[in-house]
């Protein structure tokens, strides 16, 4: 390709919009152009990149025997709703497009197809005999972000490649699991990436185990907690670890003390000379479900550990049925206007007791009388709640803009398990400036009866699978995901297949995701320097470019023709840079777009020689004009292998 | 592939759904799969035959000089705001799928790129240097069809290939113009399909000059009219052609006739032994614009021609601007219900007279006055209401619900060409069942101002370009559309390039799409037979299918493997039916799916030959094991060329 006939535009300044070095060159370098809030065009520079990495993906699936399709992305919402998830992806997490068609049937723009493709499996899939079977697709998929940011990394529309398998049991699952963890390293590492492949939590698409793969880059979304022996990664949202052991208490006996300004464990504990892990930390959530429940939930845990929301999340999903809902719309830490709507008295925050519903949440129900949830010990207690009727109807009653007193939440006690076996331990005392030291469970607080993992795991904590490893931190983006769904879609929307014996049997579930626009541009995150991207070989949009410095000299535009008919015909994607620019800007465009070999056809000629500069290195040297064409087609083979 | 590792169903009954052969065979075959109204899912084999053409469309898109690129599918409101369009996709043509996003911004699903991609040039393109340039994509669009039909013909979502191009001139643009003229026909060509480029009405796209690719088929939703001479063809709603002599008229004096039950013309002409061409017949329409004026629309024309309402509706939307409105909303012939908001008493249908206003449309404005358009002589006088703000209001104030009186609109009368010249005519009296006769314009009539070409061109009429060639007519499919828009967009939105004397002057732009996906469909609508679908060999998704009878028997199947492998290995896609089904399955299912080639590794093995049976022409060789790959290759290289 001539560029004096590409639509080629670069940028001198780094555009305002964007935050990230990847996102600036992208568009710097003129490869994608912002049409609106996380909305991109992929000009052909881009789109060559991202055929690449199709071309890479659609390989590797194909080799495992997957078969492409393409489904539809506009979807009914009816399928959504047989699966569970129209609420959760319209309202819970918002982030699907939604919107009635003429008829005013409700349609969506899909951000993934398990239930397109279950219906299809429901449909089509008889017996056993037709199974494995997984059907991949590569398309653009949608979502509503709340902050589209760093351009291709969180777009409202993005390239996936998702693929679904069906499958008679969970081994034949799992051995399609293994086969695409093979399949997404190879992936990765074709694509020229330093990755790592973590254990993931499985979010709102479900199932029971899941992996995800990082792109390994500081401006990584992610944080990813491994050891260095290989053994063990996990993203930061799913990574377990030995906490610290705690130290002996100083306290013996049971007492409240005036501890003036020690909201925080670290003032706390040097204000009692005592150390973190003695301290019971109980911090206070709001959750809502989808039928309006409020659902208060206080979660008691060592002091020197903190919660995570993500593990916090999936164990109130858990409970959801028990409040007679399906999914959880929010989870959030209730800032002064959500207290207001069922605190009685302003929160001590900061002095906090592992129980704190009798002292401060409204029970007296406003008019017309609602039922309120839980007991005083603060057990889940939807069932003595007065009907399964009342309860939904406590959350989304009118508020009493009063202020005080309106909602009538639920009242939830969680105990983290690092804080279950503490003895004497400082806590709050449900009143400000106030604690209390030598507390014990069952003495002066009763243990909640719901005990939990929500802990984060961190930097330095031990590893599970061998103490003497500590955990190491590092940023990724994720590129990948692959999780194994067991029966979920299929037992929620009747997929069965008949089994040897004649059995009606649900179907066994795997699916797995690569973000293809996101890998194209983790790819340039993770190689550029000051000049621009360095594209990896495998995935660069053209091999070489030949700059001519001067296109007026008829010598080197000679030269320049020759070889660039003779890199095309040995197969080496060729940029021509027959502008009439400067040689500076030439050769400053050729390093901002990434090109892994320029060749400049300019002093050298006159010894019978082309300058040939390696982008990654910088390193230039002098090559005899015959010897050009091979010596390139040997260092790309050598590339792609 | 194998059939047994294939998600691979047949039905053997016609789905309900599905009204023409094509449309049944796809999903009778297993290709496509119905997910919602207009909404399918392209499963293995269908995905093949649309990369396939899709492959043959790239191809001779970048051999044209034209770079792919991938614009997006979400497209902010204010673009098509800025294009004009906005109202006439969501509201008058209602096709686009437009809803709000969480930020409460209006985005739109593309049916079409000329905004998005009339927006990048604005920004990338300074200078005549840069020009020309084309940019395609080949991608899924949506359009929200009032009745979606025939599977992939008329989707709500379907796959075409557009591409835009910007030049510095009429010239330039004319030049790609062609060119792509000619890549439609060899992208047609060389997907296996008769074809034939017509004229066309370029309709909401706009521009100048424009064709159409049409595949011919009975099913075909469009009509094209043609000479044999090949020099002439059109579709219909853009033909043109001469109209047949009128006869002299038998009638030499102007008199009113009782003419009882002639509301036809036929019938009309009966009575009064008279020639259909001596006839006027006054069509009555009602135009509502986007400023919701309506406008009553008399359109007289000669008795044997009918009005082409592509035509006229191009006609009304010139006339837009004098209603002070941007756009025409909608044109139908009014109901008795459109009637009642402005017949002073029920129309004379049948019998209306070239000028119907002041017998029977309401004068009388209701309550509040309302100011009444038009006058007498049934001119276009919006200039003469009484201002351009009463106007609009007519057609919005709020009806009379007793059924008299109410929206008063605005009267337009029309000629067409063909009634200009007609000496003592018959027409309407404007009183049913009567006629007169002998009238004439500028005597009993006036002449309508506005004298246009409506009328519709039909089979046997003569051509213009010769008239002693007869136009013909055929059904076909659209399956390309290419347009010259000149400055259309660039000048909507502010898209300009400094020319080489450094004018900043409007891009001149051009626009060409194909519906790869319907296309496809259209091969299958052009090649069938009772059995199955007949595959081209260029798009069918593979070349060989072998049938093992027997997969018990150890010979056929080792025959089978053997002939697999060398097949795939000679780059011939094949099928390799292994399924524990009956012989007689196997060939049904073959015939079904419409492999050119199908191989039986039965009977004749013990010959050493193997039975090859070519799907289109159901003939059967036996040839050699040994010859069998060689062979097919050269059938294939053949059907490629």
């Amino acid at each position: 390709m001539r560029l004096s006939n590409m639509l080629f535009v670069t940028l001198r300044e780094d555009p305002a919009e964007a935050e990230i070095p990847s996102h600036k060159l992208l568009l710097r370098a003129g490869y994608i152009r912002r049409i609106g809030s996380g909305i991109y065009a992929y000009l052909p520079l881009m789109w060559r990149v991202l055929q690449k990495v199709s071309q890479i993906v659609r390989e590797e699936m194909n080799a495992t025997g997957a078969q492409e399709c393409l489904l539809p992305q506009l979807q009914p919402s009816e399928l959504w709703k047989e699966s569970g998830r129209w609420d959760t992806y319209t309202k819970a997490e918002g982030i699907m497009f939604a919107f009635p068609d003429r008829q005013e049937r409700e349609v969506a723009l899909g951000p993934t197809h398990e239930e397109v493709i279950t219906t299809i499996a429901r449909d089509m899939i008889r017996s056993y005999r037709q199974l494995p079977v997984h059907l991949y697709q590569i398309q653009t998929k949608f979502r509503d972000e709340i902050r589209p940011r760093f351009g291709l990394m969180r777009g409202r529309e993005f390239i996936m490649k998702d693929g679904y398998s069906f499958h008679t049991d969970e081994e034949s699952l799992k051995k399609t699991y293994q086969d695409m963890y093979q399949a997404y390293s190879n992936m990765l590492r074709r694509s020229g990436l330093k990755f790592r492949p973590v254990e993931a939590d499985s979010g709102a698409i479900g199932g029971s185990g899941s992996t995800e793969f990082m792109i390994l880059a500081e401006a990584g979304e992610d944080e990813v907690l491994y050891t260095e022996d290989g053994q063990y990664s996990a993203n930061v949202e799913k990574a377990v670890s030995l906490p610290p052991d705690a130290e002996p208490s100083p306290f013996t006996s049971y007492e409240k003390r005036e501890t003036p300004n020690t909201p925080t464990i670290d003032s706390l504990s040097e204000f009692l000379k005592c150390s973190p892990t003695q301290i019971v930390k109980n911090v206070l959530y709001q959750a809502i479900y989808d039928n309006g429940m409020t659902v208060l939930v206080l979660v008691s845990i060592r002091g020197d550990q903190d919660v995570n929301e993500v593990k916090l999340n999936n164990e109130l999903v858990k409970l959801a049925e028990q409040y007679n809902a399906k999914t959880l719309l929010s989870l959030t830490v209730p800032d002064a206007t959500a207290q207001q709507k069922w605190a009685s008295k302003p929160l001590p925050l900061g002095y906090i007791a592992p129980d704190i519903a009798d002292d401060y949440i409204n029970s007296t129900p406003p008019n017309p009388p609602l039922v309120r949830g839980g007991t005083g010990s603060g057990e889940v207690a939807p069932s003595v709640t007065g009907g399964t009727e009342a309860s939904p109807q406590s959350g989304t009653s009118p508020l009493d803009k009063g202020g005080q007193g309106g909602v009538i939440p639920q009242f939830l006690r969680l105990v983290d398990k690092t804080a279950v076996d503490l003895k004497n331990f400082v806590t709050g005392s449900n009143e400000s400036g106030y604690h209390v030291v030598g507390a014990n469970w069952g003495e002066q607080f009763q243990l909640p009866k719901i005990e939990v993992d929500v802990r984060k795991a961190k930097i330095g904590d031990r590893a599970i699978h061998n103490p003497s490893q500590t955990l190491q931190s590092a940023r990724g983006i994720e590129a990948g995901h692959i999780f194994q769904l067991g029966t979920k879609y299929s037992k929620a929307m009747g997929a069965t297949y008949t089994s040897e014996s004649g059995e009606e049997c649900p179907l066994y579930m795997g699916c797995y995701g690569v973000g293809v626009s996101r890998l194209a541009q983790a790819a340039v995150e993770q190689s550029y320097d000051k000049d621009g991207i360095i594209w990896p070989v495998m995935i660069a949009p053209y091999h070489v470019i030949i700059c001519v410095p001067n296109v007026g000299d008829i010598e080197q535009m000679a030269a320049a023709e020759k070889l660039y008919a003779e890199l095309n015909k040995a197969g080496i994607e060729t940029l021509l840079d027959d502008r009439n620019e400067r040689a500076g800007v030439k050769f400053k465009d050729a390093d901002l777009i990434g090109i892994p070999y320029r060749i400049v056809t300019g002093r050298s000629l006159k010894d019978g020689k082309l300058e040939v500069v390696e982008r990654a290195t910088k390193k230039s040297q002098d090559i005899p004009l015959d010897k050009v064409v091979s010596t390139l087609k040997d260092w790309i083979n050598a590339a792609l292998q």
